[in-house]
């Protein structure tokens, strides 16, 4: 049975993702301390050069290096021993031809100077001749003035989310703030008469509220802010009120609840009345996640999740995400965090629709077992004891026992 | 030529987790609010049943099943409607034999029912008949009250890393906080006469402090904290005076720097002045990091690790991360982020060391392609330019062109 009439996953995120603007928040100017998993706002430009002189990477002696051509054991090469270099000094002499200075590792080499020699390969003579075993080409054992970054070029571009090494390139260039795009803020609205916050006791007939949980940690993860905006009633006046006041203050808004169809319908009027183009799917071949609403508002999107914990966490990953990385302009490469398993137990899917499995991932040999966790899609614990996800394309009708299969890690 | 003297990766991270105790840090409790990404400290119990009383997963009407045995369209059940259960609260009726109940998605079953009808299988016949198309069985529709999580089962295992599901699961029993294990503090004290602070302007012979924005960025991803202790010039009692400090405030202590031999070498006598047993290893068979120093003095473990960025990352990854986890008492399943490619040239590694090589990967059509970043291992844009490590075992003489490689992503 074909799931005619609802969007696949890729016609609903192409549908988001064209009506809303690349790179379209703000930027801020943060200190670099804090920019750590930021995304640039434009591109980072080299302010010098760095290491910004010639410099050491050995324990030995600057050279010129045609002064050592041809050196070896049995043919040394003699030079005068000028001096030693201090380390984190500039050297106070240069040296010219048939002269040598002893430098640390580290150390920036004195004019004249374009190779150094490793002190296994010197024998000190006396206190001013050294012999030199070893030639050295121009450049050995060095690193150029610019040789790491050079002046004016790109050191990182815009739309890149700033890892450890990112920062500590730009703490070496002495820069001290950039501009980074600005979190896009995500407001979460809860909705359900039968939702109560995690506070509360037990209540028979009532539900503690998961589903914010869920979404402030993805969200975090994502690099967005999640604003908990609390749980409403199945009323319309009392979802539209708080729906109107989310788009006045952030960037993204989420819907969740709403399992039943009377109360998505509802839903879908309301982001229909708040802004154009309103609702641009309802419904999307998937499971679990099938009712999802998706629209956009005068540029922000909105999402109308279903109330099911695992159809939350599947959906934010499939439609929100990409959303979040268009508005922050995130342009990096993206890597899956994917495994190659062999699934211990076949497994069938609906053609047409992309069903997303939760498994339990063990190591056995050199080998990694994928097992479904089948549970009724409501179940937080399904996700719980899950490592990873298996997608079952919407092409195919399952998978085979022992097949190999790509899970896709949850982190 | 074999590195005879150093020991491998494997042995020297032997070593270091032989001398310190699992799960040695403190715990304390946080509400689970704060708790994502932190590790557990003990086993979580489940205080009650989740969801707590018999749940409806549909739109439909919940029946006694054994009243719609041998239903279809063709013979349909009629069964007396007693009326509809409200959302979010407990019913005020129980059904017998022969009664119906209109209830919604996330429900509460009444008394007498154990299964529940979806909508699109009943007809409605007066306000208080319907006709029953489809047969159910006990259970169908629902999900019981202990059937997501069972009072008194593990919920969460200590040593886990808390995912946001795992947080949802926690809000949904009522679990307002948890004893999570401490962060470890983690300084870092530069050596070195020729750093700087990031701040000041560049001046010859100077280079500006890069580790410590590497490390702190890498620490705060590894779930420590980094403490920074700033920069301290090659002297035998300046850095000792700032490392005793460092072990009297912090779980674990690493200094940067010291890449001459000269330098490792009191690096070397300081860690083994602190405390037993004082240095493990000092020089590891790999490339970039050969010099590390590990130790543990205490049952902290101390790193002397080598200036130049690309091994203080690599060697972070390879010996301080896995201290943390022993110490955070963390046992989940640890599976890296690779991916698979082709290697676009060949590349050649001593035996008998590890080599870590810095690659560049683009997506071809169907294949994913590696290109190595040949540099001197000084300069940090081969790691920014990274995507990720191919790990050159010490068994191999390299790679060759063409050839499928694994390759670990750079977070």
């Amino acid at each position: 049975m074909l799931d005619k009439k609802y969007l696949s996953v890729e016609e609903a995120v192409e549908l988001i993702l064209k009506n809303i603007n690349f790179r379209c928040l703000q930027p801020e100017t943060v200190p670099i301390e804090l920019a750590y998993g930021r995304v640039t706002y434009e591109d980072i430009i080299a302010p010098e050069d760095l290491p910004g002189f010639n410099r050491c990477t050995v324990d030995g002696f600057a050279v010129k290096s045609s002064d050592t051509f041809g050196a070896k054991e049995t043919s040394p090469r003699y030079l005068t021993l000028k001096g030693e270099i201090p380390m984190g000094e500039p050297p106070c002499f240069s040296i010219t031809s048939g002269e040598t200075a002893a430098i640390s590792t580290g150390g920036m080499l004195p004019e004249g100077a374009d190779a150094v020699v490793m002190l296994e390969h010197v024998n000190v003579v006396s206190k001013d001749l050294v012999e030199i075993l070893k030639a050295v080409s121009p450049g050995e054992n060095i690193i150029f003035k610019d040789e790491d970054i050079k002046k004016g070029e790109i050191v990182i571009s815009a739309g890149h989310r700033l890892k450890p090494h990112d920062i500590g390139a730009l703490a070496g260039l002495g820069i001290k703030e950039i501009r980074v795009v600005k979190k896009p803020t995500v407001s979460i609205i809860l909705t359900g008469d039968e939702i109560i916050p995690h506070t509360y006791p037990a209540m028979p007939g009532k539900v503690r509220d998961i589903n914010s949980f869920i979404l402030e940690g993805v969200l975090i993860h994502s690099g967005a802010s999640a604003l908990k905006m609390g749980i409403v009633k199945d009323d319309y006046h009392e979802i539209k009120g708080l729906v109107n006041k989310a788009f006045e203050i952030s960037d993204i808004v989420i819907i969740t609840g709403g399992t039943s169809a009377g109360i998505r319908d509802l839903t879908a009027k309301i982001i229909d009345e708040i802004g154009t183009p309103g609702v641009l799917f309802h419904g999307v071949s998937i499971k679990p996640g099938k009712p999802i609403i998706g629209g956009v508002c005068s540029g922000k999107p909105v999402f109308g999740l279903p109330g099911h914990p695992v159809a939350v966490y599947i959906c934010f990953e499939l439609f929100v995400k990409p959303a979040i990385e268009k508005m922050l302009g995130l342009s990096d490469k993206n890597f899956k965090k994917t495994v190659k398993a062999i699934l211990t137990r076949s497994i069938s899917s609906q053609p047409g629709r992309q069903d997303f499995i939760r498994v339990y991932l063990e190591k056995k040999e050199e080998k990694i077992l994928a097992t479904p966790l089948l549970s009724k899609s409501g179940l937080i614990m399904s996700l719980v004891k899950a490592d990873g996800i298996l997608r079952i394309p919407a092409s195919l009708l399952g998978f085979e026992e022992g097949e190999e299969i790509t899970v896709e890690i949850i982190d």
